[in-house]
């Protein structure tokens, strides 16, 4: 196989815009069969994937690839399992495409009716977790689009037999293999070829906050902004503190490494002695190292300083940033500096305290009383997620197959005229 | 008045986005008031406004402004009460804010509701229709939005007088003034500026091809592309011609300066003879130049050579481009090449051929007997628009009041974990 260029990038977008258009018009029985077939060959062929991850992983531990991209890159057979599981859920969920809010016929007559339809072709740039080729493949068909994938360099047998089993998958389902094409990308320049792909519909930056950056600043085809997670708990006054400890342990450390995972904590002073005391002790036995401001590190005196930097900063690791405020609206205040409108959490039991975060906080996802680690397509019932978008605009929150579509009106008229009556 | 500096923006963002947070807190009534006390003070306040809008006339004429800016720069009587019955039509429509599909209780009880909310401020650049004023900032205002408008300077009497008008309004209903913010622009600094105004929700261009390809271009903030309309006609060979002629005369004569008018005509070989006869008959008297392929040229020698050029072109004036077709496929063909995705029709009574066409066609409204001048937020019942978007994310064809908002996920929880189970 010679090595993609740029310039076939065209090339694919026009093979799978032509794959899209037929796509758009099977019924969603063909495209959950599909869906149905993906999930057949991983269980069936999960030996043959899990070699190919083992040449990568070989090859990652001979560069020294970090431990948490490591467990990114890995492909377990209870991963590829959930992976067959994630393609069922959305084989069960309802058709986005079609979609509307019914007929409005206009006093002359003419009957409009909006309606949702496939964007076309997506792009997704991705880094090392080979499963995204599942999840955002399925989530692409099962929405009537087709979708290149340029995942990172250091998974690309995993994704080559991914990529396989889809062409395999599609085959069986009679539809084109073009719906799903990987793009081994040796450097950067698929990347950046994306970036600039005129008529791609929608390019999804999936990775770190460089990738995120980059793509957003230099794209030239519409794209959504994905993945940064400054995340807040903010334990109140009238906190359950109980609560309040699991939620911040699962917060912290059920995955750091993700972009759900809390960042930092502002606990109210009238019970903030108590708190973070039990904080520290619990968080700092698994490694998590405090960045506190002044009164907290009164409390306890091990907490290294927190500065700017320390508030503003997407650990993605075993650290936490740490303030005492006074009031709400003192915490409120450092979501809105601070936060990256992703998702924040408050434990309070007063019902004032809690309706006046929910109401004033300006996140795609608000919790009273739990996890901001509930943050994911799966979990909301999506089936999976193409990305979670940290934008208002097109999409908020986790993306499932609704962010993958747009509208069409069609009007049905009787020869209707505007001016001429 | 001292002239508004580029540094200024900040400032008057910041007022906005006050005076938004409060709005965002008052039920749909108080919203609704606003819009009633504005119409009220365009009724009662219409011959002032009608004056300074001389005085708007008065120095276009002094300039030599083209004649289609003209008549788009006047406010009449008939204008004005238009805008106020634009206003009662908003208060008629239902509060876009706090809507979504319900509750989802997942299955370890966390409560889950995604709902819309404001977007927050919407900047909007426009140029010489003051009339923009009243019907963004009544979709703004209804939305739980704060506007800044930087209207044309041609229009600068005409859109203080309304910005005045606005401020009664809003004071009348209690509401902070802020909410809708004129910015007088001696030159394009001011437009720039909003396009790389730091914390702007959505900045939306509305106007000429090269204003919005620049903001698209070098904007930083969010940008919804509007307004390029290069729509077209297709009269099939089962086409009623008189119907195909009506909605012809309509979409090219009832108002040419517009996204929505007609300006490329495709026809089937098989009626082109008789329909391209007719039509230059019937659209010459008016002064509409054609431009014909040879086909149409060896049935009308009196139309000009058509090229490229032409096909590509948004004439927004008495201009048409002409092309006979010897199929529906080489119509779509042509669309697909040509068109900005914004309106396109048939004319046919062929059931095949029509559904062909509905299905077919990636535009953002698609009519099957009827005019593309239907598309139009006061048309479709969005009660106004600021503007009709011709991109695939976010808002698709006329923007109403959803095009305004974005989505919250709220969480009721009893402290659920998603790790620590």
């Amino acid at each position: 196989m010679s090595e993609l260029q740029v310039d076939d990038l065209q090339a694919m977008l026009a093979k799978a815009r032509l794959a899209q258009r037929r796509l758009a018009q099977v019924p969603m029985q063909v495209r959950n069969r599909a869906l149905a077939e993906m999930a057949r060959i991983l269980r069936e062929d999960a030996a043959e994937i899990e070699q190919a991850n083992q040449d990568d992983l070989t090859r990652a531990r001979e560069s020294a690839l970090a431990p948490g991209l490591m467990k990114r890159l890995a492909l377990t057979p209870d991963k590829i399992e959930g992976l067959a599981r994630s393609l069922e859920a959305l084989i069960g969920l309802a058709d986005p495409i079609g979609r509307g809010e019914g007929r409005r016929v206009l006093a002359n007559g003419l009957i409009l009716e909006t309606i949702r339809v496939p964007l076309g072709v997506i792009g997704l740039i991705f880094e090392s977790r080979p499963g995204v080729t599942v999840e955002a493949g399925g989530l692409a068909i099962k929405s009537g689009n087709a979708i290149l994938l340029r995942g990172g360099r250091e998974a690309k047998a995993s994704i080559r037999a991914l990529a396989e089993a889809w062409h395999q998958a599609l085959n069986s389902a009679g539809l084109a293999r073009d719906l799903v094409q990987c793009l081994e990308d040796p450097d950067r320049r698929l990347a950046e070829g994306l970036m600039h792909l005129e008529g791609l519909d929608l390019l999804i930056p999936r990775g770190g906050q460089g990738l995120i950056a980059a793509v957003v600043r230099e794209a030239t085809v519409p794209v959504i902004e994905t993945g940064i997670g400054n995340c807040h708990l903010y334990v109140d006054a009238d906190a359950d503190l109980d609560m309040a400890l699991s939620v911040l342990v699962d917060g912290k450390l059920g995955n750091p490494a993700v972009c759900n995972a809390l960042e930092s904590l502002l606990v109210h002073c009238a019970v903030a002695p108590e708190f973070l005391s039990r904080a520290h002790d619990r968080l700092s036995q698994h490694g998590v190292v405090f960045h506190g401001d002044p009164p907290s590190r009164t409390i306890v005196p091990d907490m290294l300083v927190a500065d700017e930097g320390d508030y503003r900063e997407e650990y993605l690791g075993l650290e936490i940033a740490v303030k005492v405020v006074k009031s709400l609206d003192e915490a409120l205040e450092h979501i809105e500096q601070y936060g990256s409108k992703h998702s924040e959490a408050i434990i309070t039991q007063s019902y004032h305290t809690g309706q006046t975060f929910l109401e004033r906080v300006d996140a795609a996802c608000v919790y009273w009383n739990a996890s901001t680690r509930f943050s994911d397509g799966f979990e909301f019932g999506l089936g999976a997620e193409v990305g979670i978008s940290t934008q208002k605009l097109h999409a908020r929150g986790p993306m499932g197959l609704e962010a993958l579509t747009t509208w069409k009106t069609i009007a049905y008229g009787q020869g209707q005229t505007r001016d001429l009556r």
